[in-house]
């Protein structure tokens, strides 16, 4: 890369976090970031990047649900389309990098296109999905799950803590709740989808690296366990003859961590515990917590449950306490398409940086897009991992690695699909 | 023992179990026995009481704080004291042994006296404190502190859960919180105290044992400990960058309860146990827990704790997690007096019946009994172990037993103390 282009990349990546900032500004609350579904703040942060999508030669519309959609023509008639995109919602109490940031880096190489009237052998279409945490309606996805073609009318039937109906909220954002069905894209045209996003994560910043491919969004098993023993006076049951629910929920809970560590890319978790009658001189006579299991292989997954449900009778069966265990849900893990990892993984090595692979175990739009068409995410380091707070924080350097690495993907692309065409 | 006598101290037995059936439905409330301080439950059940004792040739009268005491007179003049007692007040939701047996079965022992007219060479002196579980003033052993001496002005200045203050229930309840130093006995003329009580433990029905002598009432240590580590995304901090701090709590648990095994006498209870932040897709960043401790060896006590902080360190260390370690309070054992420690085992054993010494693990009356004189307790083995509760249950056989061993008990001072006045 020239120091021109280097510069330049520079130059967008600044741009793109004060957008960033700009965006983070918008909020429905006063003193920290919030912007749910359909709020007025949500249709400002919507205004504000139509307009930027527009400066970048871009067609733009909303979708039904309020999905922003932009399209960069290609150079050729009846084209393909490959994907873009990230999600414009928050959490509450936000962080500004968490989701804008993955639809501010795709609107940057647009720009960079648009301003040397350069264009690609298929479309670009860059989305903007307007609910992917679910705050409002704990309906997680709804813009990338409409346009998948995935929602259906139990998801429509919610109200908020108001008890404002989701169907009137997509009116009143400006949407048409009767014509959610047109949201979906037609598969055969697609390429596939590319989302980048930040890590969530501590493990780039762990290996000194500023991006990363995402081999797969992990599964995931969410477990409810019941430890049932005796309760008892503190002071007048001797230790041998207890039944200490909570002290058979900590053997468990050990052996949870030991499992965890002793496997290659499991993460399992306990993290509410719940001791009753949870008095300081009352032997807890039962206890409750939460499991999470998750692994981007779904058979190791579900082995580690095994596992640990057989684990957890046995210590159980041994203090003379009885174990439940209530399998709340699950979901399987989403592998990435191997052939777009291997684009952005040399897309990466042509930065000259390492091509470094992780799953990811939190979710995204690309879990519900990979219903529709093949998918991959590019992760950013964010800073001690963290994110779903104000303190998510991203550098100017890395994000323009992220930039330049999505400019030499889709570059990677259309020369793959020139020749495909039979174009030299 | 005849078999005449047998059959008369059954019935005595059957009477008291009838007897706290009848004080068990004296309630402040419809469903369940609640009978705090001063509440006109607590009359009624002193009315009642009352007039027992005065049938069983008793003098009656209450003291300023509103304790019942009833003297049994001596076949000589200027006579020293035995006392007896327990407490007539509850928990909530109680069970009807736990204090009003104590008093109940040393009121049939003065009964069967009286039947006979047989007198002793001291005095009794039979005490139903008027608060021990400080279910409304959170102050325990309210009576038998003051007939200690062991009461301050910091003690009467507090107020119910309605704002009434401790000194107009005092008035009430027919008392007078200006001569409460009135209550304090005098120390030389007392022999010592005798406590008759349901066990509240599991041990002497784990040794089929119907009776058992106390040796202590354990001293306490109460701990809060803080375990302060690194909350996280459960799907995205791999285990191995993870500072959980509920696992390091969980290592700790399973120390205290090892500890708690490997010493003799000692019990180490865990029973509450917050984390925080509390969901089930965060890793706990932080949790606070209770210790509670009890020996009846101080030393063995203080030193047990000194391991558990250190070895709590070690384990917060091990895991980049910091401790905190709050002594919230300690109160020091009470040893119950050889002496009729001995005499009260010898009683036992002239029952044909194995005499077994076990700590208290709760506290009781004899505890600021022991400011002002000698003590010793009797504990009635109870189903289960179960106290605080409707629940609690103990048999007339056991009852039986209770009582013919505090006559036998009473009959042996009587014998040790006309030996000492060189009468025959």
């Amino acid at each position: 890369m020239m120091s021109t282009e280097r510069t330049e990349i520079d130059t967008r990546a600044a741009m793109i976090l004060e957008r960033c900032d700009a965006l983070g500004a918008m909020s429905e609350e006063q003193d920290c970031l919030t912007r749910r579904y359909g709020t007025p703040a949500m249709r400002a942060v919507n205004e504000r990047v139509m307009n930027w999508m527009r400066a970048a030669g871009m067609n733009v519309h909303r979708d039904a649900i309020g999905n922003l959609i932009a399209r960069y023509e290609a150079d050729v008639s009846d084209p393909p389309t490959l994907l873009l995109g990230s999600h414009l919602d928050t959490v509450r109490d936000a962080g500004k990098y968490d989701g804008p940031l993955g639809v501010l880096v795709a609107l940057a190489l647009v720009e960079t296109l648009h301003a040397s009237g350069a264009r690609l052998p298929f479309a670009l279409e860059l989305y903007g999905f307007c609910d992917e945490e679910g705050l409002r309606y704990h309906t997680g996805y709804l813009g990338s799950r409409a346009v998948a073609g995935d929602l259906n009318l139990n998801d429509l039937n919610v109200s908020d803590a108001n008890s404002i109906a989701l169907v009137e909220a997509i009116r009143t954002f400006g949407g048409d709740p009767d014509a959610l069905a047109t949201c979906a894209r037609r598969r055969d045209d697609l390429l596939g989808y590319c989302e980048v996003h930040i890590e969530q994560g501590p493990v780039l910043e762990a290996h000194n690296l500023p991006v990363g491919v995402v081999s797969a969004i992990q599964g995931q098993s969410r477990i409810t366990v019941g430890f049932m023993g005796m309760a008892g006076h503190a002071g007048t049951v001797p230790m041998a003859m207890r039944h200490d629910a909570l002290c058979a929920a900590s053997e468990f809970l050990l052996e949870v961590e030991r499992l965890g560590r002793a496997t290659e890319g499991l993460v399992a978790t306990v993290g509410q515990l719940d001791a009753y009658p949870g008095a300081s001189n009352v032997i807890p006579g039962q206890v409750t917590l939460s499991l999470d299991v998750r692994h981007q292989d779904d058979a190791m997954r579900e082995q580690t449950c095994e596992r640990l449900e057989s684990r957890g009778r046995e210590i159980a069966q041994s203090r003379g306490v009885t174990m439940e265990w209530h399998l709340l849900g699950a979901h399987h893990s989403v592998p990435c398409s191997t052939h777009l990892r291997a684009l952005l993984a040399q897309a990466i090595a042509d930065q000259n940086v390492e091509s470094y692979s992780l799953p990811s175990g939190a979710g995204h739009d690309a879990v519900p897009m990979s219903l529709l068409t093949d998918v991959t995410m590019l992760f950013v380091r964010c800073a001690g991992g963290i994110s779903h707070s104000p303190a998510e924080s991203v550098t100017r350097e890395d994000v323009a690695l992220a930039l330049a690495t999505l400019q030499r993907f889709v570059a990677l692309m259309a020369d793959e699909w020139a020749a495909k065409r039979g174009t030299p």
